[in-house]
């Protein structure tokens, strides 16, 4: 008998509700007892969001969230800023590139935060040319977290939408949409709001939506328009079949986070994060994110001096059934990553704590 | 105390044991155990589909399996014939449109087959400019089949690919991928595969991937290239996070699917399609289907004079708990839905005959 523990920085732990949830029999997507049930989820994301704007989902992966952005917003040819920092944060250039934008990329050593200055260089050197502005909030593969609100405020009074990639933010570390003028958040279901992978969501701005009415790009899966003019009906729907069990077991995972409070969500995330590097500090261990940039959702740690930081991943899984994840691209070997968001409790840190010793 | 009856071209019932798989706690795709199932879901769908060819699998609803055909195969100005008598095949126009393709529509009414005679007369007459075809299988919104193996014979020595949507086909009528020469079929996971929605399955042949190498569309989330490659690794994976929990259900209703055999699961198709088409007829209802090209995933029934198809709907929903769906476009209130694909039986048929007689 062997117990498994999941501390990856998504998919996360899913609480036996959900589980529950998304096992139930099957429902058609055009009954009323589904319409119901999206309705619902849609206000509390706005909830968990911190929102009034609309939050579109998309049965996809954060990516795919991500690359709606990119083809809803902008035209071939525009320039945007991508600020990155990570493997995820570079994901907003490729997509740029593929896409032909003018990327303008600022980029930045894993370990370090993205410097809002330097994007304020940007736009005064480019002007109004720039179209756009792509940042990471909470970086998955470095743990670092970006100073999202900063950067809304520099882009308030500029032309430019700001686009944050929020994915392992959101319900992990505070992201406070419409006070701090963010134009376009995306999340995956599989982060904070401790759900199974599958699911995206992008909470859209007035000035984002005037932004898509310029846009050229080809899309149609994707396309926010055709998801607005779904949502708005009479019931609320989306214009192509939804990954119905996912929806289901959201309103549950929702329901359970209204019951917690966004803030008090966001404050045992801080405690738990605060916990764990302070053990792994305690182990004699080195923490990979900067003091002035990390984020509750995951820590990476320095593989010591003789280990190989996919050796330890491993043992840790085939020794204890503890699974954690590996560096990736150029940190591979060189750091593992801890992540402790969703549904993940004081006992959590302890067990991984005590297996990493 | 109501039971409820699902009985609709998709999403369709989900078999116990497949809810249970889906509601399991989550894994990790990164680690062995998922790479496992993965591996044998890929295995089970080229069973399934009845090929070698590679098959793709993607987090998103069918339209998204659509899209990934036009932007993987094509540029933007290519010719291509979309001969379609439904909204599921007009869709291939739309999304052809979207990326500015050079479409041919040859549009049917949607109670006729397509004509493999026009499309080999469209063949004729624009000779190899013609870089693909585009055809529905088993359209939903009209239950008409259409005849894609003669499509397959027609097309195998021209250069055009042929593009199958068996999104309502796999699983329900016989769909020999290899045999007939089909190079790209596209399926979604709440069909034939008795599954949740939300991922989307696509086989790629030979002549498709030859195909890709010439396409300029842009594309990332969808991209085949970069599935493939995941595909081809160490061990099999998807380029992003993939819909784990919905995969992990797969492996079961695919082991369901491998048990029962193919044929087998097309022949019960067959006769609960014919069982529900007598028993609409001995009621003394229409059937809107020809005789030519009846599906056996769905019979769409003409609403008797002085009623409305909604009506009927809403009816057997709000009183006896039997969920169908109405017309879709301009068949809406003019007929309603019976579906009949994957985790059904004759009692079913036997339950919806009774309700709505």
């Amino acid at each position: 008998m062997r117990k498994e523990y999941l501390m990856t920085p998504g998919p996360t732990p899913v609480p036996p509700s959900v589980l529950a949830a998304e096992g139930s029999p099957m429902i058609h997507h055009r009954a009323p007892v589904y319409s119901e049930i999206f309705a619902r989820v849609i206000e509390d994301l706005k909830y968990v969001f911190q929102t009034k704007n609309d939050v579109i989902t998309f049965a996809a992966s954060g990516t795919g969230a991500m690359e709606s952005a990119v083809v809803n917003c902008f035209s071939k040819g525009d320039k945007v800023v991508v600020a990155y920092n990570g493997k995820f944060g570079q994901r907003f250039a490729q997509l740029g590139n593929a896409y032909e934008l003018d990327v303008i990329e600022l980029s930045y050593e894993w370990n370090q935060v993205v410097k809002i200055s330097d994007i304020a260089d940007a736009l005064a050197e480019h002007g109004d040319s720039i179209k756009g502005v792509f940042i990471t909030h909470s970086e998955t593969s470095s743990g670092v977290l970006n100073d999202i609100k900063a950067a809304g405020e520099l882009l308030r009074d500029h032309p430019a939408i700001l686009i944050v990639d929020s994915i392992t933010g959101i319900g992990a570390v505070e992201c406070k949409t419409d006070e701090w003028g963010l134009d376009v958040v995306m999340s995956g279901s599989q982060k904070g709001l401790m759900m199974p992978p599958g699911l995206a969501c992008v909470a859209v701005s007035d000035k984002a939506w005037a932004a898509t009415e310029r846009s050229d790009l080809p899309k149609f899966y994707f396309s926010w328009a055709k998801a607005r003019k779904a949502l708005k009906g009479k019931d609320p729907q989306t214009p192509f079949t939804p990954a119905v069990s996912l929806i289901v077991a959201l309103s549950e995972a929702l329901r359970l986070m209204r019951e917690e409070g966004i803030e008090q969500i966001i404050q045992r995330h801080a405690l738990l994060a605060k916990a764990m590097r302070s053990g792994v500090v305690a182990l004699g261990l080195r923490l990979y994110a900067p003091p002035e940039g990390r984020g509750n959702a995951v820590t990476p740690v320095v593989a010591p001096d003789g280990f190989d930081g996919e050796a330890i991943v491993k043992h840790m899984r085939s020794e204890y059934g503890i699974t954690l994840v590996g560096g990736q691209d150029h940190l591979k070997g060189k750091v593992f990553r801890l992540g402790h968001l969703g549904y993940c409790d004081k006992f959590a840190i302890i067990t991984t704590l005590s297996g990493l010793e």
